[in-house]
């Protein structure tokens, strides 16, 4: 049956659990068309003309709930009147969309039926920041990763296309800054030659959440600008614009007017066309009248097919057009003045770990020449600008290139470089690879910094980096390390820069503060494959690696109020092991608590769980960490909690476990 | 320094372990003029007219020997003219090739210093099938994943920039095939814009193992017979003849060829142009003189470049031109004839899982209509070409795309279809992110069925599938499992199709033969999560999951007869795991022993150890599988053997813990 079904049978077919809509409503109201569209149907009912009004509304919706709840900013607003345009034109959600990395599908969601949720936006237990199938039928493709739109949307169209759904479209929805990522490039390699109905919507505004960087970005700069490119392009849009269009429209006038724009295009064959799309643009992407005709008129055109769109980030809010990268996702700000709030505290604060991650290797560079930054477009995330700045021939970005950059790290290790490649917990699963069959097997010591690794807060699942430990330590030659606090992580960057280590160095460590306000310490060596005992104790040890130690010495403190005494001990290095160190627990302590901020299937604690049964050791032992169940977001607070590796947690299981042993003695 | 460096002195820095030369050599003579060479720097005396005789000897060496002992065959034919002018052009190995995938690179080894120990090619203890950094100062990078190079060389060229070796060369060799792999795009991408003396050439024959597919093959045969546009490229040619070139060759000139070149190619831009990357070719890739003056001329023209040389795969050996797939690694044969050797036997032997699954996803796709079958560049060696063949619309060939193969299947997942994702272990690397992102968190039901799961024997380090049971067990939503036999991988493809699976479901199994010469069992379904109990026991139980359950039966057979009686079970799933056989188990057996043909880090055995940590139990546990090290080539059997997993290692482990056990309670 090729008619879209009922919205009320898709929620019924699919079993899907919606968000609770929020029961008090802040005082923020929408505009009185805005008000209107509980779902794309309603918006459909409008005419061409107040189009522009409700995207007027739409944009100032998002400004006003983001101002004050938070969130992602600039890449909803410049996408306000595509969304519209998008939702105005196609049958949603039978024709489905899939907006790449999906930060900027606020607009979307607002008029998908989420306008009073909206306010839980990213909020425990409240709508997520990016689409999620569970969440809507509108959301066709959980994302939150780039650049995997393409790939995604003609599974879609290869689907209807052997179920006979012949007019049932898809639409891929991608930055220029997530088209550098390989998978990208796949997914256009095999689309040019699947005859599907797939419609790529190249959204171009030269940023990724940095200014966007690399060939394509430059190639995107020269057909934008190039003036005799875009003579060509308007004769094809007039040639385009004497053709009927309509939905009587034959496949026989689609391959005339197929025919008539490949005489005009191939005269300047562009890179998608090199890749058998057809290409359409670049246009205005925030006029709405061209959007909508535009839509139209691709609609029945048949086969794969480009269209290129010129937007700005952070449109119609005139900071966020200024400062993008500022305002890709500034907090909670004043919207009237731009002021962008920040607590203020009467003592100093611990930094965050990215910022000495950042200072401390310009620190390292000045006196080790042969050291390298290397980031996949996360010069601002990560820190890594502040070396860009300074030492901009040894720090570069890459571009949304995760695999790229670790081979590149490997290449140039293997000329004794020292490089720093820094890339997010979550986003290295793209490069794992590259990690073992570039830099493991090779033995090359390249230095990985995942940064926020374990759970992120708000980003929710797509970002939470659960399971480095895991696909770390699994392969060989790795040295997989976490500090618990700043100075470690200093410790950690001056040891795997020595000449002395020779293998590849995993530094993980979390998004946000650490604990030591006072945190340039003087950088010491810490021996590979050492811990550290923070406590002795009795009966019972806490072994942690990483932040996490931190509850538990906060759990000891409230644990001794009640007569118990842990010992505490930080592994420091999940690989290798500290195997003196754990035969010295082992033997001292019959109960065994390990804490990660990872999952407990193959991290750390199996790491100790592998340990003993080398050592035919039968000590009690628990293990926590993130479960074996996807996390969903909130603040790291309520996900440590829910998760049950807070200080809180600790301190209840060391009880339940004495408890028991104590029960134990009894019965005995 | 900007001068190439002693190879004594790169030895000794490097300290580096190279291949014994063996000590008896075949009656396989090189011909008079490749007797003579023993580096490059031989090479390099000869005159040009004798490199022509060199490469038909190099070619016809190459043809000895692999016809007796076997390795890959056509990519090696194809390359020869290619890498004769490289050593004669380059000064190698101060200026570095980088040979992408590797297995081309049989001449390159040849050249440099391994003719003689080029018997012992992919042979235990013998020297790798692919560039090894630890076998060669020629060898700049390892490689065996392909579409690596660019990235590795970019790396190389960059590190020769900071550290001001001017005149040092980077050299990328590239398939078409390799190039549609995004990291090659995300190579090239940043090659474009990164100011370096990269070379990338671009060996075009049209051919994967399988024939190349996708949209880049297709504009890569457009423009190698387009007349216009190789006449635009002859004019081009004709400007650059006209220029001096040489050793004093200055930045000034090299700008105005730069300026010269670009007038022409703006005229038709081409996709590599569009990524910043100046254009040449396409030539014949074996017309020595052409390559080696063309090298030269390069090797004067600053900035990153590509060079498109169109080679035939298997070139001279006239059936290896012929039948490209079929002879790219052929196995034995008679080089006169042409005759492959295949072993006979009086009795059916038993398939290949390979064969297995590509005769029985057709069985079950003819039953349901929403199977597909995708496979990244590999319908041959998985076998899904049956299929392919047989319902053309419903196996798709992608290309060298993992992660694009396994987002598309998640794509096509979201629309009610069945997909098999058919990958190697080892490859399913690249698509890590993709299984975790696009399918595991939104609990997609795609199969991926992990060819060359565990140990692959000849290939060796790059291709054993060590990691998986590791890297898939740690991710929520996830069913792993793995067949013991034939009769097992049917259940579980039967079981994976069902509507009642709706999760991800992997199922892992080796490379080569199973078990059951009566294979075509009829298919029944398995209970997700649930083991087998093959044998009961006494004391001991084995515990194993996939084909080792095989080495197990064996090595019980042989503990009987000293009168040990050991259980034995097939867990089947490494995730969920059969708690209810476990328990049963760990109540029973006081000692447990694990068998895996993976990583003992975080896999299997590890599974087990959590399950024991979770409920307490205490009992006596070994886990046998791949040890944490990188496992080098050689046959299956001496692979398992070495890494002490093999039927023989199982009972003497067994023994040596019944041993312990009879010790111990002497003593008490």
């Amino acid at each position: 049956m090729d008619t879209a079904p009922s919205l009320r049978a898709f929620y019924i077919a699919n079993n899907r659990n919606f968000v609770r809509q929020p029961t008090t409503i802040m005082e923020i109201n929408p505009g009185p068309l805005l008000k209107t569209i509980g779902s794309p149907d309603d918006l459909k009912k409008l005419s061409r003309e107040e189009l522009q009004q409700l995207s007027d509304e739409l944009r100032q919706y998002i400004i006003d709930i983001v101002s004050v709840h938070g969130g992602h900013f600039g890449a909803s607003l410049g996408v306000v009147e595509l969304t519209v345009a998008l939702h105005y034109v196609y049958q949603t959600p039978y024709d489905q969309l899939v907006w790449d990395v999906g930060h900027q599908a606020y607009g979307h969601k607002i008029l998908t039926g989420r306008r009073e949720s909206f306010i839980s936006n990213r909020k425990y237990q409240g709508i997520s920041g990016f689409p999620k199938r569970g969440e809507s039928p509108y959301d066709s493709f959980g994302v939150g990763h780039s650049s995997t739109s393409i790939s995604a949307a003609l599974g879609m169209a290869l689907a209807a296309k052997h179920k006979g759904e012949k007019n049932r479209k898809s639409v891929a929805i991608i930055g220029d800054g997530a088209m550098t990522a390989g998978i990208a490039f796949e997914g256009m390699n095999h689309a040019g030659v699947a005859d599907t109905d797939l419609l790529i919507i190249l959204n171009d505004n030269c940023m990724s959440i940095d200014p966007n960087v690399g060939a394509m970005k430059e190639y995107l700069t020269d057909i934008t600008t190039s003036q005799t490119y875009n003579k060509l392009k308007d004769d094809i849009w007039k040639a385009l614009g004497k053709l009927p269009v309509g939905k009587q429209f034959s496949r026989e006038m689609a391959s005339k007017i197929e025919h008539s724009i490949k005489s005009f295009v191939s005269k300047s064959s562009n890179l998608f066309e090199t890749l058998k799309l057809r290409y359409f643009g670049p246009i205005d992407g925030h006029n709405l009248t061209k959007l909508v005709d535009t839509l139209n008129d691709l609609k029945n055109i048949p086969g794969p097919k480009l269209l290129h769109i010129i937007t700005t980030k952070g449109k119609g809010y005139a900071l966020a057009e200024k400062d993008q990268t500022k305002w890709h996702a500034p907090g909670l700000f004043d919207k009237i003045t731009g002021e962008i709030y920040k607590k203020r505290f009467e003592t100093p604060q611990p930094p965050k770990y990215q910022d000495v991650f950042g200072h401390t290797i310009i620190e390292l560079a000045e006196k080790n020449d042969r050291i390298f930054g290397i980031t996949p477009a996360m010069p601002s995330g990560s820190s890594l600008k502040f070396m860009m700045d300074r030492m901009p021939d040894r720090a570069i970005d890459v571009g949304i290139c995760e695999q790229h950059a670790v081979t590149l790290s490997a290449g140039m290790a293997t000329q004794g470089l020292k490089v720093f490649c820094n890339i997010y917990s979550s986003f290295m699963q793209r490069a794992y690879d590259q990690v073992v069959h570039d830099v493991a097997i090779q033995n090359l010591p390249v230095i990985f910094c995942l940064d926020r690794a374990g759970l992120v807060g708000e980003d929710g699942p797509t970002h939470h980096g659960a399971y480095d430990l895991a696909y770390m330590r699994c392969i060989p030659n790795m040295i997989v390390s976490a500090p618990m606090n700043e100075s470690e992580l200093r410790n950690l960057m001056y040891t795997a820069q020595l000449d002395t280590t020779t293998s590849p160095f995993v530094i993980r460590y979390p998004r946000g503060e650490g604990v030591m306000p006072v945190w340039k310490t003087e950088m010491q060596e810490i021996k590979i494959g050492t811990g550290r005992r923070l406590r002795e104790g009795e009966e019972i040890a806490i072994l942690t690696i990483g932040h996490p130690g931190n509850f538990a010495a906060t759990a000891i403190r409230e644990l001794r109020t009640y007569g118990l005494n842990p010992g505490h001990y930080d592994l420091r290095f999940v690989k290798p092991l500290d195997e003196a160190l754990l035969h010295e627990i082992m033997q001292r302590y019959p109960r065994i608590l390990t804490v990660e901020d990872g999952t407990v299937l193959g991290g750390f604690g199996s790491a100790v769980l592998e340990f003993m049964a080398r050592n035919n050791y039968r000590n009690q032992i628990q293990l926590l960490g993130i479960p074996d169940v996807i996390v969903e977001h909130g603040s790291l607070k309520e996900l440590h909690q829910e998760c049950h590796y807070d200080s809180t947690a600790i301190a209840a299981c060391v009880r339940e476990i004495m408890k028991d042993s104590i029960r134990v003695s009894l019965h005995q």
